[in-house]
């Protein structure tokens, strides 16, 4: 079911359905220590829901993040890039609605105040503090709506409330995302908790990426910047719905060292840290998977893999010209198992590729091979395959050792209707 | 009106409304000294339509071309790729309906096969063939359906019949594209006919940039390349549909040099030939602009400026990011003039660009200056100015002197259900 909400000067179309492809296991979040969060309805744009996020963190809290690398980023984003320098956190603001990108000196003075009100209400320096907004761009953002919500909110926060943080943050998104994993560090039970919201890699008008995520291990700032920085290359670097990229897109790592009896860690090569890592990793994963999940308009996850590249990094080209291809993810959506347009996408990645090498498969059924097709196959088998909701497309370049795995989804007429139809 | 017809083991989606944007005023184009053509409904894949076009070209015609850049590159590609070097062409043969491509050692038989009946119908040499094929990818081409086919096009083979070839060579084309200038060369009078087909850059499965640009001008080969090569940089190569290249793109160039009295030109940098450059030059760009005009599912035509660039190619970088990006494109479709996914496409382009020295225009009003949005214009004058069918986008970046124009269409509903519900 759809609905049109008139918002300001805009109608945003606004799907009330959840996306098929929604986990059907969500995961609880324990409360993690160092962490207390508060939502509230602020009226930034939306009526009637929540669209702050306050998460206050203990004294301690180190903090890394990475970018967009759009060269026009949102106001936020220039002031979360300055604050990374210190190291520490101590409180995160969320806004949706309005992403405060493309305000120009507004922009900068509203993330001037937003800070300022929230370092008051945490009672922390201004260095402490972290902003993200997703929303409509080029509107500037009143940051005076905070004015008393945000002392509100330090007032109420409690640990725990993770689905309802995650929420606050939502705007196309069909559902929340969540994601946890406790792992040992040393002798040391410690937690990883993370929330995301997309929609699109993305969307700047009424969508962004933004994703955050906690742990009571006690990290350095450095060794948490290492940890992110490997860790979003297979993850949420791997992961495109539409190949436009946000002025706004933003994951932050906090860690409040407040896991009691965890061992200090002072390198990211430290061997204590391997499980660490790995479940770290494997919450960034699961969140950038629940992204493409979420992607406008979705009905198909799409898995690509391709192998026998020259280089990792070759695959990944090759790889994301056939995830960002309008023709493959409308056969997709067609549940056409359309090699001819893979190999088109191959063919305009630039990278080495011998066409009489190329195999395709589609959710294990080799549909192409040795540059024709495979005469083997049985449409009827692959017809079947298709039109399940999670594709798998496999491309053998017979060329190297370079593989690489990326995830999309589906190009269909709701992505059109949601991007095209939110105004009348 | 759309109709599905059965072809293979594919329904193909057919739409049989002509595009919106298509040219009112189509011109006639008169016979061209030493070009005869002939087309017919060989079967290829259509059933009650021609499919096959047959240009016999008189001793002395000299051929450049120019094509794509896919490492995937269909057979007759490869074919034109290799006969170029002798600069001499004495027929052209094209086919609608398969493009063999991706058919392996099938497909470059399948090309030897149609060269050898196409050159004995012609009475030349193998290597005096040229050789284009649009339409499905991956189904292996029957030449053996020319035999005969291509003997009694060569016997029928006329002066004129312009509209009839252009028609032949259609796939999801919604309207043939002629174009024609006439310009002096020396104190001739010399003619330059074209004809293309399109509906994307593009898709291999259903369309594929294919266009063919005769003149009774004396040309020698390399001459023709020269003015070939310099001529698709901004006119073929600075449109796109959706960022999808085909396998098979294709514009080939034919001076048959029977104009009279025409003098003898060596090098492209003639003088002489300033003003049939400059001819030549404005039939390629017509033919390029109706190629987007017939994008699939358009109901825009954009024409995105670009100026204040570092450079031209920083220029052509931006605003090809601008005219690839889903987003703007849907909201096009949408009729807004949504300049914060113009701010998130310039951005993600990864040219130089300075947020805060950006303005922006929709036809002419502009909507974001100096980083944000610029308050004096005026929403209702924006909306009625969206709601026409050309819309030019300019992005001024205040940065340098180099500026480019490129061509697209808007992104809609229709687009995903030609190229996703071709199939039941």
């Amino acid at each position: 079911m759809d609905c049109r909400i008139k918002s300001g000067n805009d109608e945003i179309y606004m799907s009330t359905a959840v996306s098929p492809l929604a986990p059907t296991n969500v995961p609880e979040l324990a409360p993690l220590a160092g962490v207390r969060l508060a939502t509230a309805a602020a009226g930034i744009r939306y009526k009637g829901r929540t669209d702050v996020l306050l998460a206050l963190l203990d004294k301690g809290t180190t903090v890394a993040g990475v970018f967009t690398t759009s060269k026009c980023p949102s106001a936020p984003v220039e002031w979360c890039r300055a604050k990374l320098k210190g190291g520490k956190a101590r409180a995160l603001v969320v806004n949706s609605g309005n992403a405060n990108a493309f305000t120009g000196k507004t922009g900068r003075s509203s993330t001037a105040l937003t800070a300022k009100i929230a370092a008051k209400a945490a009672g922390c320096k201004l260095d402490e503090i972290f902003l993200a907004s997703t929303g409509v761009i080029g509107e500037p953002l009143d940051a005076t709506k905070f004015n008393g919500v945000l002392d509100m909110l330090a007032h109420d926060a409690a640990p725990g409330g993770w689905h309802d943080a995650a929420k606050a943050i939502m705007t196309t998104d069909t559902f929340p995302k969540v994601a946890t994993a406790t792992v040992k560090l040393g002798n040391a039970k410690v937690t990883i908790n993370g929330m995301a919201k997309g929609a699109g890699m993305i969307a700047p008008d009424m969508a962004t990426m933004l994703s955050f995520v906690f742990t009571d291990a006690p990290l350095p700032a450095g060794v948490l910047q290492a940890l992110l920085k490997s860790g979003v290359d297979d993850t949420f670097n791997a992961v495109t719905i539409d190949g436009d990229t946000s002025t706004s897109d933003t994951l932050l790592a906090f860690a409040t060292g407040a896991a009691k009896g965890a061992p200090k860690i002072s390198r990211a090569s430290d061997p204590r840290l391997k499980a660490f890592t790995k479940a770290f990793r494997a919450v960034l994963a699961d969140l950038a998977e629940q992204v493409a999940r979420d992607g406008e308009g979705a009905r198909k996850l799409v898995e690509i893999i391709v192998d026998g590249a020259t280089s990792k990094k070759s695959a990944r080209r090759i790889a994301m010209s056939i995830a960002n291809s309008p023709l493959v993810k409308t056969a997709i959506a067609g549940e056409d198992a359309n090699w001819g347009r893979v190999v088109m996408a191959v063919g305009k990645a630039g990278e080495p590729a011998n066409r009489d090498k190329l195999s395709i498969s589609f959710n294990g059924i080799r549909v192409a091979k040795s540059g024709a097709r495979d005469p083997s196959y049985d449409e009827a088998e692959v017809s079947a395959a298709m039109k399940q909701p999670k594709i798998q497309i496999k491309v053998a370049l017979g060329l190297g050792k370079g593989r690489d795995r990326v995830l999309t989804c589906d190009l269909t007429k709701e992505y059109v209707a949601i991007n095209g139809d939110y105004r009348s």
